[in-house]
């Protein structure tokens, strides 16, 4: 733990893809919320930042000022006000707002590949990633569907391990529910084939070992049944009797404060009213629809498991909006926020 | 429609499962809200209901007055403060609270058969059931698990058709939003394996039949995907386009107002912020978990597809607050609220 006197690593925002909303929100950021940005940097392309600066200045109105910065320790030197950006990727030529390109997603993707780096080096505190866009990255030649895999390769290099030995999980928070998933980008048959004993054993683990630092004590953890009513004794699916109690009986032999499986269709409404600190989901859109629900304005998403802290909006690239002005920076705000506790947790 | 100066025809609330809060929250329906309950009565036991009465007032006070009534007209008749009861079924012995039994089983299974036909015949506008319990209703040799497959028996029996011939759906209700379910109690594996181009062009006309009554206008339905995305284009899943995007097709060419699949993680918050009047859930748990999110408090239960409107709270017999006057009304009150409203617009 930082103590109050030392001036902690600064904090660093990856603009995105530059044909989304990622630099625009970014400038938003440090527009509307001067101190949460205290000490926060932008790692990517200074051209694309000063457009999107331009853009929500409007026509002949005078743009937040870009500050450049030569090293990360000068974050913290920036006055209020303005955007501290340093140039950790070739420069960017110009491109077409709200279109897939190679030269987007190569910036995007070098942009999270330094930061990855700094952050393991200890040279910063934290990433916060402004959405990239899956198609842009591919036609780069990043061999990774998205941000968590490109991480988790990274994570795994450092370690000296196999990407399979840095076991990582997407958690999605907002102010009144956390749930963590066991699987997510896969279709909802093979969801319930990754519903294993070792995969929710796995969930449970990380889980417990990320929010414990983060709050600071054993997190009360609710698992989540896979059927109706959790199989009401399994009538409805065995999968609960089977898979998912046996990996929170280990669990709680472990010391891990787990408990379930509970019905998917109130333990979530459960949590949210204070019993559980988290929720495991069993797939994607069991966690994903209540997380939701109330709006995805509040949403962030947080990569466990990895050797950095690293949390995102709960948004894509929105390349309709791009160009606009008007994407919505209330998600990479809260994203800014939460990776700032995390720190002071860890 | 009803014109406003005939008498319309009364509702019935059934008891439930007397050992269970039915009807300790059908007391607190009448003893709360007089205005709400006019022209309703109990279809069950008058001891059962003297009971409850009691339970409510607790030792030595008063009891709320129990109006015994002789016919269905005689419900407008009762004063406000009394709980009228027509007695459907033979005298319920004494039984024990709180615990499963044939007898209790066989008065709830009574009251809402004397019910389905009651308002099939025109007697009473709708049905309200408190909850039954569902080992009771087999101790005492019903072959139902629950209410819509006995109402649906009653349907068929009446219309003089199959009961594969009376379809019906669950459609879950609050404030919010509506959802309705193409299945309901059958494990994950299986309601994957019920997402048919039958099945889903079905659950589309009850519903749009349904809503259509009810709104006064073509309801916009939305209908989620299966999979996380939709399937992102065939990425994560293949039902989307080889099933749920047809059936949305033939539905829109019988002049249904149904669009779709969307992705399920935002598609409910949408709904519940005016886009769509309901949403088809491809399973339980993906209608369900948004519609508890908030509380369960105010969740209705409505059955789609019968000749005959029938409502219920959307909780269980709840054995374990049997006999502590503390169950919450709420969600039975609400489900009365909704069948008038739908009574109404028929």
């Amino acid at each position: 733990m930082s103590t109050s006197t030392a001036v902690p690593a600064p904090l660093a925002i990856t603009m995105g893809d530059p044909a989304g909303i990622g630099p625009e929100i970014v400038v938003k950021a440090f527009r509307d919320s001067p101190d949460l940005v205290r000490g926060a940097f932008v790692a990517g392309d200074v051209g694309c930042m000063r457009r999107a600066a331009s853009i929500l200045a409007g026509p002949g109105a005078p743009a937040l000022p870009v500050a450049v910065i030569d090293e990360v320790s000068q974050a913290w030197s920036v006055p209020a006000g303005c955007v501290p950006v340093l140039q950790v990727v070739d420069a960017v030529p110009d491109l077409a707002l709200g279109q897939v390109s190679a030269a987007a997603g190569r910036a995007a993707g070098d942009a999270v590949t330094w930061a990855a780096r700094a952050a393991m080096a200890g040279d910063i505190s934290a990433i916060v990633t402004a959405p990239l866009h899956k198609e842009a990255l591919s036609a780069a030649g990043f061999d990774f569907p998205g941000h968590t895999e490109l991480l988790q390769s990274e994570a795994a290099r450092h370690l000296g391990r196999s990407v399979d030995d840095v076991p990582v999980r997407m958690m999605l928070a907002n102010d009144e529910l956390r749930t963590v998933l066991v699987s997510i980008h896969v279709s909802l048959r093979s969801a319930i084939d990754a519903v294993t004993f070792d995969g929710v054993l796995q969930t449970l683990r990380i889980t417990h070992e990320a929010l414990s630092r983060a709050l600071g004590r054993a997190p009360r953890i609710a698992v989540a049944g896979l059927n109706p009513h959790a199989g009401e004794g399994g009538l409805f699916g065995s999968e609960e009797q089977a898979i998912i109690a046996p990996a929170i009986d280990a669990a709680v032999g472990e010391g891990i404060a787990a408990s379930g499986p509970y019905a998917p269709d109130t333990v979530f409404m459960r949590a949210r009213k204070g019993e559980f600190d988290a929720v495991i989901a069993m797939y994607h859109d069991q966690g994903l629809i209540p997380v939701k629900y109330l709006g995805v304005e509040k949403g962030v998403n947080v990569t466990l498991g990895l050797p950095l802290v690293r949390t995102s909006p709960d948004h894509g690239t929105a390349f309709d909006l791009a160009g606009t002005g008007r994407a919505d920076a209330a998600s990479l705000l809260e994203a800014i926020r939460v990776a700032r506790a995390l720190v002071r947790a860890a």
